[in-house]
């Protein structure tokens, strides 16, 4: 039977279960990726877990996100990750290096593979003919220790491609455009895979760009043919051997079909505050801009960059406005800087940042109060920039530079000038030191990890009890989100690699007294949380889980979850149950003690059992939905005892 | 008389008093730089004083503090600071044009002209013929308002420069000596005049680096000859109209005299944490190091780049080494891209920064915990560069250079290749859009500043009351520093422009209660504080005064006062008195409440007299040591009033 190319990736890697829509299959992972804001909680696990050396055939680890160093956190975590790489097998890309997806592209991604990555935005690798997708943290090092993902099999919407994009309309302007047809939820539950006679006029690097914002669509991946313009980027990196060819078999049929004519493209643009809310330029040229910003994974090519240098060449930016030039790779910016795209960039009035995500995460670059920003990043979530209620705006290399010169909202098109035409660098850069190596296994074993003052090693976990009574220190409404449960931002995420410290502010926006009343049990038994419908939404950030689960949370009883949450309770040991009738939500307070007893028989014999309060007559009735495999996980206190047990 | 170079410039400016070593004198202001980590608050100063339009001859506000934009707030600073430049008739430097002494220099500086500058290495433009300070930013604010500048009569130290600097020593190695052998003190009270032979080796740029970092040695000024080099520099600039020729008379003699033979130098490093500990590099070669930094305005110069640049080009930096670039002009890091030298760093391995003071300030590069950083700035006060409990060393970009090829650190005179020889530019850019020139008086008057939420107005300030009845509200010991008063850091700093919020981290470090007791009096009288010896030693941040005053301190009756802190006081109408016997000090208790009365006519008549307390016999002798234009200024709630009162 004809496939589509994403059948035969999923096929040839899969390990468990049926390549049936909603089931859960298991897949070998070849190839992992984390960085530097989520690598060093996998490092950590790894650790915990005891594993002695990636079973990967390539696992990297990219210092890109955290690369203010205002004080020694920063700078000890990467020596961290530097010592961690080391150990356990694993190549090292220094800070400075550039973005992890563009440098994953240009050193190891290869036709054929799949890439597992502990970062939303890993489904840009897919432009190489490869299954990306991105995960939680312990899902990312338990691929490093050789075990299969989980992911429930996705349909796969085949989005065909036809004619060629006009002048000052780009890549990005083809994934705004389905982002304006099918929001951001489009993609959820897909793999996006794209075929036609278009794909063929897009570079690699454009691929890139619509492959990345795949996950700005909810989608499980985006799948690129691997054809004559993958074979000539790998040879360009000094990399031909690595390229096999890759396409859909002719007839294969997809769950969903889509089609966009290139050539009826204009440029676009999302308006604050959502990836989703887009616009053609033109419905919002002459808006006053504070801010052009190129760069991020989600323009990261060379040309995004030399596009921008033309546009502005031998002109001044508008006054007053901060034209912000973030490179994504150390090996780009050197032919940007050779080929005279920099010089371009800086006499126009450009800032010029190190190689990095920087503003794209907010680190850095955040906008003034009130004033708009114009950015080639992926997202623009409210706040997202580092500036409270900010106003950001998403858009081409094109309408960004166009914008910085004349210091509105302005559509490339309108510009008194020809379209420049950008000419790829006579002879590319390839930078080897890129990515440091692993040691062979002999020597890793040898390393020490370096811990600085910052750094802390996940404490051990207890197996499940039998028995156990909980108090009620929490009890929380519908939609309670990880970010209530532990914070983001700038004042929590320096401590991402210190559980004890960054457990201080585990549910704090909901209750302060939390953590003191949670600490004075941890030792005496723990405790339990009662929560409502959609528990643990938002971000898929695991510290929410392991915070509370090292302040001693047990069971957590909602009325239902929020998935990937779920997921992290499971992985850190953490029983969550649901309540049989939701209307049992209302017998509880805070302080009633849960009684949980013969507790391993009941989970085994049972999806649904009863629990008494202490001291009271009604009893509540609550279910659970964990597998089998899941089930032996919570017993043992979560993956990284089962883990442990399992590869010993 | 034959005069030094010094006096003439000195006596060409002097408005007030005699050219006697020690007595306080009168300086007309030609030019003034401000930065914006003190800027913001100068431009408040001239708001609050009513100030129309700067009557120097040149003012200019440079952004490069704070160009780290984690939220709001910074970039909000950079409009307020656009807007006042627009408002005042001030040059504005845009984030991303560079550092102030280098841009500067570069577009402004003079020979034969005064500049006072409220950032502590102003000194550095020196190097021009210029006598160069730095001031508090009420000072420069005051030389904005076309007021003198008051400060005694210095010292002045002619230093004899001889030969010619062997290969691989440079500039920074001869200020490096001089702090060797004289050390962070030994510039006290003190203009530094170099003259001799060996001065004509030494470009202008390498006479900034010297210049600088005679802050380090506590200086009042630098003051090098204007001649054929400098012509040379300024023609480069574009601007050989503004060159004159200004060298000491022949047989002008000097206070004090010192030597260096240039031929007789060698490699030298400051070790932690002081820039006078100084030793040859040898002493030290071979200590691995985490971190090689080149940049700030100690190492500003094209040459130091390119230097950096020839000895890494083709080679790369030792493994885990940051080899951070931070350029220090927009203008000369087009030429280093132009001249491939940007291109050879990044090869090396190199992370590459925006043009601004960056690591050098503690904004951002901070190195790990223990690790060794090698920097070519002019400080390495303990934790200045972000670590607490750093370990920095100041060295030239040679050494740095050098250091970071082998990861340990390394006198560059045992590299196994030649000297590199570096050559300028083939055709220097003249970037003229790095200062964006002031307005017309007429269009700067109808501009009004930009305001975001974090920038507060200063509030309106009462005379001194003739009656007070004050309680204490702290009674402290001797040496409390401006740090205690009121602390600086990235925690603190981010409120320099908001006065309200500012105010709430006073005294925070001795007493916490201090904000909440001193608010609830603030409208009630106000209240009053007891110190030991050396009253507000160390930093001259004014915030140390304007905070406490803002919270209605009236009275600070203390041992002593250290003399910045004394003046900034005076500055802001809070009475500084001194115990007559400083064992009066513990007749006082917090709670105890000072009442004066008849106080202006007290004050002008006496400069000692007698305090009572409520409800207790024993009385207090008092005395102060203000001057009458200090009374006068003091009597109307201080300089804001007085100037206001005095312009209208």
């Amino acid at each position: 039977m004809a496939q589509t190319l994403t059948e035969k990736l999923i096929k040839s890697h899969l390990v468990s279960g049926e390549m049936v829509t909603g089931k859960e299959i298991g897949l070998k992972i070849d190839q992992t990726l984390t960085q530097d804001a989520t690598g060093t909680m996998v490092m950590l696990e790894l650790e915990a877990m005891g594993i002695e050396y990636a079973k990967t055939e390539a696992s990297a680890q990219y210092v890109d996100h955290n690369l203010i160093q205002v004080d020694n956190k920063n700078a000890d975590d990467h020596l961290f990750l530097q010592s961690a790489t080391r150990r356990f097998g694993i190549y090292y890309s220094r800070p400075g290096n550039g973005v992890s997806h563009p440098v994953h592209m240009q050193r190891l991604a290869k036709p054929g593979k799949t890439l597992l990555g502990s970062d939303s935005h890993t489904c840009a690798n897919g432009c190489m003919g490869m299954l990306a997708m991105g995960a939680g943290g312990m899902d990312v090092a338990l691929a490093i220790a050789g075990e299969p993902f989980y992911v429930k099999m996705p349909q796969i919407w085949g989005i065909k491609l036809t004619g060629k994009l006009p002048d000052w309309v780009s890549a990005k302007d083809i994934i705004l455009e389905l982002l304006r047809r099918y929001d951001v939820k489009g993609g959820v539950g897909k793999v996006i895979e794209y075929y036609g006679p278009g794909v063929q006029t897009l570079s690699a690097m454009d691929r890139h760009v619509i492959a990345n914002m795949g996950a700005e669509l909810g989608a499980t991946g985006t799948v690129f043919p691997s054809d004559s313009e993958i074979r000539r980027f790998l040879k360009e990196q000094g990399r031909e051997k690595d390229w096999i060819e890759l396409q859909a078999d002719k007839g294969a049929t997809y769950d969903l079909q889509e089609e966009i004519n290139l050539s009826q493209l204009e440029p676009l643009i999302a308006k604050p505050s959502s990836p989703g809310n887009v616009v053609p330029v033109t419905d919002v040229a002459g808006t006053p801009i504070y801010q052009s910003y190129i760069g991020s994974s989600a323009n990261p090519g060379y040309r995004d960059f030399a596009m921008a240098a033309e546009i502005v060449k031998n002109k001044q930016i508008a006054k007053g406005i901060s034209f912000d030039i973030n490179p994504t790779s150390r090996q780009m910016l050197t032919d940007l800087v050779k080929e005279s795209h920099i010089a371009s960039l800086l006499q126009s009035g450009a800032r010029l940042h190190q190689a990095g995500c920087n503003g794209c995460i907010g680190m850095g670059q955040a906008p003034a109060t009130g004033r708009n920003s114009l950015r080639t990043t992926p997202r623009n979530f409210p706040g997202r920039s580092g500036t409270r209620e900010d106003s950001v705006f998403l858009c081409s290399p094109e309408t960004a530079a166009a914008s910085a010169l004349t210091g509105v909202i302005t559509d490339p098109r309108t510009l008194d000038f020809p379209f420049p035409k950008v000419k790829a660098p006579k002879s590319p850069t390839i930078d080897f030191s890129l990515l440091d190596p692993p040691l062979a296994m002999e020597e890793a074993r040898r390393v020490e990890l370096y811990k600085g003052p910052n750094i802390a090693s996940i404490p051990a976990m207890d197996p499940l009890p039998d028995q156990m009574e909980l108090p009620v220190l929490l009890k929380m409404g519908d939609n309670i989100s990880t970010d209530e449960i532990l914070a983001g931002g700038a004042r929590v995420l320096p401590y991402r690699s210190n559980l004890p410290e960054i457990s201080k502010f585990t549910f704090e926006i909901i209750d302060e007294s939390y953590y003191t009343r949670a600490k004075e049990l941890a030792t005496k038994g723990g405790h339990a949380i009662v929560g409502g419908f959609n528990y643990g939404q938002g971000s898929s950030r695991e510290h929410a889980a392991l915070a509370p689960r090292y302040l001693g949370l047990q069971v957590a009883l909602v009325k239902d979850f929020a998935r990937i949450h779920w997921q992290n309770l499971v992985n850190f040991g953490i029983l969550p149950l649901i309540f049989s009738q939701p209307n049992d939500y209302d017998l509880l307070q805070q302080g009633d003690i849960l009684v949980l007893n013969e507790l391993h028989e009941k989970l085994a014999n049972n999806n649904e059992f009863t629990i008494e309060m202490k001291g009271r007559e009604e009893k509540i009735r609550v279910k659970h939905s964990l597998s089998p495999r899941q089930l032996e996980i919570m017993l043992q206190g979560g993956m990284i005892n089962w883990i442990k047990q399992k590869q010993n």
